[in-house]
């Protein structure tokens, strides 16, 4: 049965564009401080954002079982933790008191004073606390490029790609969230042809094109996540920039997998769009050959069709769109990964993200990453204003959209846009 | 100047054995579940451990700046934000209040009631709550035998190995204390010989001799922390079992790292060993060869002598000592490790965890796991209870122990114990 939430033909008395990616049909949660400087957890609808926190005070979430303040803190966490079953309640009602139909809200004015927000009046933080964030590999065409170039072009994927949702733990603590700048990472380096290593800024810094997932408390210890019960513990999605310095990577990866490479920063979008709204979305993953172990087989449509691209930015200049993929490319599902993840016992908690790997699609203008779009940096991508990349340059500014699109209702996911700033520079001693 | 709380003639008046690993000179720091069902931040010395959080509220640490509830919490992380200086005038205390010559608390029997437990009232609870965990891979000793086994004797170490402190990142969520049961993982494994992988219990668990180092918030996103202010960042150390399934690992492991043979558990030891404590036994790292690059060059006494050894007890049996470390082995240090990780401008938060990797000896009765123990398990370890073992068996229980030894003054950590239990079964569906 359809999410009435889902229902195309619902309007909101919220003015909301046509191309807008927040339509009343979406509901995402989110995280923000307000002009009044309180963090609170809010959702979007067109260009406004929403104050839970202060409409659960106005009484308006009466009727469902919450803590006082569980939308008065500064992460989703522990609304997370209150499980699915809350999740549809709380998007159930905000979807009634936004109703074009409902003058409960509409027609107060006090109340509107203190719940609705423009976006340029309140500023999005990142909106989990993430506890163990781990990144997979789960696009075919991506790990078949790497391979091709890498090792060799007919014998691209590694054995256990294909039985495998390979996947490795990344570091928590430098995600950040859209519009925060980055900068330039310094490393070691082994450059072709010397003897030993050099010292000095990353010459290849590129972004992966990523989507990831929010888990609530799924397990505990010891006890593994069945396939089919995977998709009742992620929360929503986001898009994900999982940033990469090649050249360091290159060197140092071996034998333990990427770890400075990586774990300068990525970026996430702001807004969690819930599975709930992503519902109509749904489509058929590609065909797996061989089949997969029991522990990761599945029935009927696991994955979604979400429209994905990529911008470039230069200092000062025009945005140039550098690749179009789409999440449905993925070869590996979300609940295999989470099926996968826990097999072993391992226990997922509220907020943790899971990064999808690298999304790239089967034409060389929808790969996901500079890597890929360049061919190892042997093809510049030529942008608008004149200039070419093969990797990203200081000051350049990217910036990953995703959206659904079906049935004449858009359900999207804002942006994270990322500067990249020079290197650190330290600051003489005196 | 050697601190005032590492004189070796010092006394208390609590009771403590000889053999004890915490005298007055240690003064650790945990978290604990009191016999009232309350958690609270304490020490330990002798067979008492000591309640912070009451000592606190009677005002014995009126004249350090603290918040009032810094040590009625359920994790040590706030403390170790306040920084060092606030961890040397607490343990400064600590000492004066339990000097043999101190009558303040010693003689008012109403307080000593409130204060002071006996190990058997309480029950230790993990003291931080880890937001990132990074395991390295700095035993020279560790690597070549892995490599001599996996590779070429001949060759054994990567080429990056001699120039950087390889390491990767952990799973947090599954990290236990002392005395937490653990499960044998299911996984996939590739056998010798076969064509498809197959899915069971791992056959090779195994455990992994490591020390791991807590720190503060060391530095922001971007800026680096320099190898000559790395260590000012430690808050101190413990005992770390970094469990491993080796079959899983095997298969998994190209080209991102260890992931399910890794996260379904790794336990540490409760008490949290200060630096200030361990000074006294300071040494001589190693000398590198080649000389590592500039951000990586201190001058100085960086590691520390700390004597390690790990039992075996089969279910019901006696314990076998089956190796007998010691951390001052490992070829990079703990400055380099922490300096190393930021130098690409990687963000440490308080109670982040950083792992050893395996500490291996050079000789074969000093290896750090069954696998280079066992050697691959081609020499089964004998037992005193008559069996052998090549991998650890379902019921066997693991115990770590460390401990400082100079001037008849013994700084130890305690131990970690961990049972491994057989393979989860889920419940029949009703």
């Amino acid at each position: 049965m359809p999410l009435k939430t889902n229902d195309p033909s619902k309007k909101t008395w919220i003015s909301v564009s046509e191309d807008s990616d927040f339509p009343i049909q979406n509901i995402p949660f989110g995280v923000f401080l307000t002009r009044d400087d309180v963090i609170t957890i809010g959702t979007r609808i067109g260009d406004h954002a929403i104050d839970l926190g202060a409409l659960h005070q106005l009484g308006y979430f009466n009727e469902i079982p919450l803590t006082d303040d569980i939308f008065l803190q500064d992460t989703l966490n522990d609304f997370i933790s209150d499980g699915k079953k809350t999740w549809r309640l709380v998007r159930n009602r905000i979807s009634e008191i936004f109703d074009e139909t409902n003058p409960i809200l509409r027609d107060n004015i006090e109340h509107r004073k203190v719940v609705l927000f423009t976006m340029d009046e309140i500023e999005m933080q990142l909106p989990v606390q993430i506890g163990d964030y781990t990144d997979f590999y789960s696009s075919k065409e991506h790990a078949t490029n790497v391979g091709s170039m890498f090792r060799d072009p007919n014998n691209a994927l590694l054995p256990n790609w294909l039985h495998i949702p390979v996947g490795y733990h990344g570091r928590s603590s430098s995600i950040v969230t859209s519009g925060t700048p980055i900068r330039r990472p310094m490393g070691q380096t082994m450059p072709n042809g010397a003897t030993a290593p050099v010292f000095g800024p990353s010459k290849l810094v590129d972004f992966e094109l990523e989507m990831g997932f929010i888990t609530t408390d799924a397990n505990v210890l010891g006890e593994p996540i069945p396939v089919e019960e995977a998709e009742d513990y992620i929360f929503g999605m986001v898009l994900f920039n999982d940033w990469s310095a090649r050249d360091i990577q290159k060197w140092e990866y071996v034998p333990l997998g990427p770890f400075l490479a990586k774990n300068f920063a990525s970026s996430m979008s702001p807004w969690i769009v819930t599975m709930d709204a992503l519902q109509p979305f749904k489509v058929e993953s590609p065909k797996q050959s061989p089949t997969p172990l029991p522990y990761l087989q599945h029935q009927g449509k696991k994955t979604y069709d979400i429209h994905l691209e990529v911008d470039i930015i230069p200092e000062d200049s025009v945005a140039t769109t550098v690749t179009k993929s789409n999440f449905k490319y993925m070869y590996w599902t979300m609940s295999q990964q989470l099926a996968h993840h826990t097999i072993n016992g391992c226990n997922v908690n509220s907020g943790d993200l899971m990064g999808s790997g690298t999304i790239s699609g089967p034409t060389p203008d929808s790969y996901g990453s500079m890597l890929e779009l360049s061919w190892g940096g042997k093809n510049p991508v030529q942008l608008n204003d004149g200039t070419t990349r093969t990797f990203i340059e200081d000051n350049d500014t990217v910036v990953m959209r995703g959206f659904c699109n079906k049935n004449g209702i858009r359900i999207g996911f804002g942006e994270v846009s990322t500067k990249l700033l020079p290197v650190f520079q330290p600051k003489a001693k005196k």
